[in-house]
């Protein structure tokens, strides 16, 4: 794996010099380029064995571009607030924006590779998470990002000198701590486990580049260029490298599916209805409060159609919690914040730290269901969606959240009845516009993207519920028993 | 002041059905009317003695109002990223944005009147803090969001009926823990402190208005009605209350200022540079690194006029600093998340922690600069920055900031020089546009409002520095020198 990098790579100062004016005013023109034209980011990662110059060449590119529009992002212990999130919300947190460069020092694969040397990560557990990276990372790159990866090599003797020659220089020894010297003790476990880890996730879409850190010449302009290239191609917007295409959408043979079989005839009188919805409301209530609860979270997420009762229900939810305890995010246009990073980049912001519930008044599902019916993204990107959902919500899942999602259906006369009806109350007509009569036109898009979107991310630990929703009273009591009971279940 | 609360209020239920009736349903609309016209946001503080029904009444506004579009934010003991910035940097984080309704259930006063009652805090101490609140709602009102601040009030009677009765119903019991009965050993200082609080902090800007806590309905219609005057008030765009003028500027006698007073003919040679640079930036990368600094952080503001060198001047400093640790944060329009929010709002979430660096190419000055010359914003207001950005920067300061301010001169032909000569190179000529040439025509504008600016916010904690820059290098040295000089005082 690191065997090109021991063969002695060195740059004299003399061509160094002459190589870097060019670079130079080729990366400025291609930096300014990139953000005039929020062009997709560039995301760095820059990896490696101490003493190999990693700092130094952060230096170096942040001599060469202009600074003001590069970001650098050090991971040292996660702060509580991290640590009460999944794991790659602080990275998520940290992504460039369009039309700028982002430097991981310290990234995603810092602590893994950590654990793994420490050995409090097993061999199956290294591999998982290798598995979620290269999911990650493939899907960065899908919507557009250029992920480049370094990692920078010394041989065992490289390093020992490197590190004694930093020491000498006053300007450089505090680079070199204790834990440097430490860390040559475990070279061989270092090289170990990063041969692996690299060969894992040396994928087509993001694949490492591994740099001799002998020479700091050398090392500079390998950086360099590759950026540089990294630049012109964001430029050029031959946009996304070929990936294996998402699994094609099987047709269907009936008119069997997961929405058709719901009776949505069920009702509940009046009576039983103020019963049980007492009877949840108080048992989610005191759930919320449940001593376990405080060190998990709950996310919800409701969809349906139009009218189907989304926002009745979800206060009939939050109407049982604490309103300090919970937060209902209303899923419309995103920011242009939002607009400049990947797709779930804005749900990811509003994922609830532990003891608190989200409820999201539709959701990331709207790349599967809106965005997928108006065309707003291509079919190869709904397609990938679906299995970036699955990762996204398995994530949430593996840091301790409670995930359930809510699929409301009426059917298409009860929609009717309810679009005439709040076109006669006052404070209920804001809630229907032109955009409501138009989705009403394409039900059975609609119908069939739910279907799809049920079969293809209903999971275990991220269940889809189907509510039949044409009696509001009926649904909004299934609602909260089933979070009720998952709850219940998952808090033990 | 508290008196008229206790001199019982009761509303039958009948009444309270029908009251209530109607203002719900002028409250979704006023509401709804609210965020589709992005009309200013109000900002709602529940505060007041326990058991006196604020969790009921939050849960009330909830069930009135349209719960998507309504937050409350609770706090609890810092977080440790709120530890490491200024005090009421997680409040202006939890602002809600233009258009919505922010709950804050605990807020500001929490802290002072909880630290008063513990004698942890002085009561010289607590009034400072109250200025500084006074000022900082003054500033939220100015900017045009809507305060309410509603004190619940107990008798000292009241409040233990009220417990008692919170604790037999095993619905609310939870509601009532042994702090809560604790604090009923407090009363009287509960009393006397908050009594001292709300007549410091009851201004024209935000009043105080104080709810007899006894009984539900009486207080929750006081709430809900309040709320609605707020709303409609913010819908009827009668914009700010009548504020105190900020004191005009006082016309100038003659041309000596503290601009005109500079000499930018001072110069430095090549060899004397190359040294002095190597010199500061050594003692500048040492003093990062001093283990007093990891308790401290360091804000820097440029401002000059275009082409004055902010952009290499900036380069010279970050390159004597960790890339891990410095962040610089170039000022350009505002997002339309930030648009939303008060304009100091978009530095504030750019606030560095502990250890860490905030360079600023650009900065809050925007509002007396740019702002001022293009009329971007009212006379009354700019004239009101000056006091609201020093109150800013005090804040930074309190809590360990070291904050410094740079405004790099240049005279008009030296900037003539440099426009044509960035139009002659290649990786250079984005860096001047027409706005560059349009804003040379206002030179003088800017040059008075530069000389305000400095005359009216340099303080010894956050001082300004006028840098001669016609010699690039003259500045920069300058600039670090300045920058090191300050460290090592405020570093000890």
């Amino acid at each position: 794996m690191f065997e090109s990098a021991e063969v002695g790579h060195a740059i004299d100062k003399k061509t160094f010099r002459k190589e870097e004016e060019a670079l130079r005013g080729e990366l400025l023109l291609a930096q300014n380029a990139l953000r005039e034209q929020g062009k997709s980011p560039v995301v760095v990662l820059i990896s490696g064995v101490d003493g190999a110059g990693k700092g130094e060449t952060i230096a170096q590119l942040y001599e060469w571009l202009d600074p003001r529009f590069l970001s650098t992002q050090a991971f040292a212990e996660p702060s509580d607030e991290e640590r009460e999130h999944p794991f790659m919300w602080r990275y998520w947190r940290a992504l460039p924006p369009k039309g700028r460069i982002g430097i991981f020092s310290g990234s995603w694969y810092s602590i893994p590779i950590a654990e793994r040397i420490a050995r409090t990560l097993s061999h199956g557990k290294l591999d998982n998470r290798l598995d979620q990276i290269n999911r990650f990372e493939s899907m960065l790159v899908n919507e557009g990002a250029r992920v480049l990866k370094f990692w920078f090599h010394l041989s065992r003797d490289g390093q020992v000198e490197r590190l004694k020659k930093l020491e000498k220089n006053p300007r450089t020894a505090w680079r070199v701590t204790k834990l440097s010297w430490a860390r040559t003790k475990t070279y061989d476990e270092l090289q170990d486990v990063a041969g692996h880890v690299l060969r894992v996730t040396n994928t087509a879409a993001a694949p490492w580049i591994i740099v001799d850190g002998t020479d700091d010449n050398y090392r500079n302009l390998r950086v360099g260029r590759a950026l540089l290239d990294a630049l012109n191609a964001s430029l050029a917007n031959n946009a996304k490298p070929p990936v294996a295409p998402a699994a094609p959408l099987v047709a269907r043979i009936d008119d069997r599916n997961v929405i058709s079989a719901l009776d949505l005839s069920q009702t509940i009188s009046e009576k039983k209805y103020g019963l049980e919805l007492a009877k949840w409301q108080g048992r989610l209530s005191e759930l919320s409060r449940h001593k376990k609860f405080a060190g998990r979270s709950l996310v919800l997420a409701f969809e349906g159609m139009d009218a189907a009762g989304k926002g009745g229900a979800i206060r009939r939810v939050t109407a049982a919690l604490d309103p300090r305890q919970f937060q209902i995010v209303p899923i419309a246009a995103p920011t242009d914040e939002e607009r400049a990073q990947p797709y779930l980049w804005r749900f990811w912001r509003h994922i609830p730290r532990q003891g608190r519930v989200t409820v999201f008044d539709r959701s990331w599902y709207g790349r599967v269901l809106v965005e997928r019916i108006e065309g707003f993204c291509g079919e190869a990107d709904w397609l990938r969606a679906y299995a970036e959902i699955n990762d996204f919500e398995h994530e949430l899942v593996e840091a301790g959240a409670i995930v359930m999602k809510f699929w409301l259906q009426i059917d298409k006369a009860e929609q009717m009845r309810r679009f005439k009806e709040r076109e006669k109350i006052e404070h209920k007509r804001f809630k229907i516009t032109a955009e409501d009569w138009r989705n009403r036109k394409k039900w059975n898009a609609y119908q069939q993207a739910a279907v799809d979107l049920i079969d293809r991310t209903s999971t275990g630990k991220a269940p889809w519920i189907a509510i039949e929703a044409n009696d509001k009273n009926f649904a909004r009591v299934k609602i909260l028993k089933a979070i009720c009971l998952h709850l219940e279940k998952a808090l033990g």
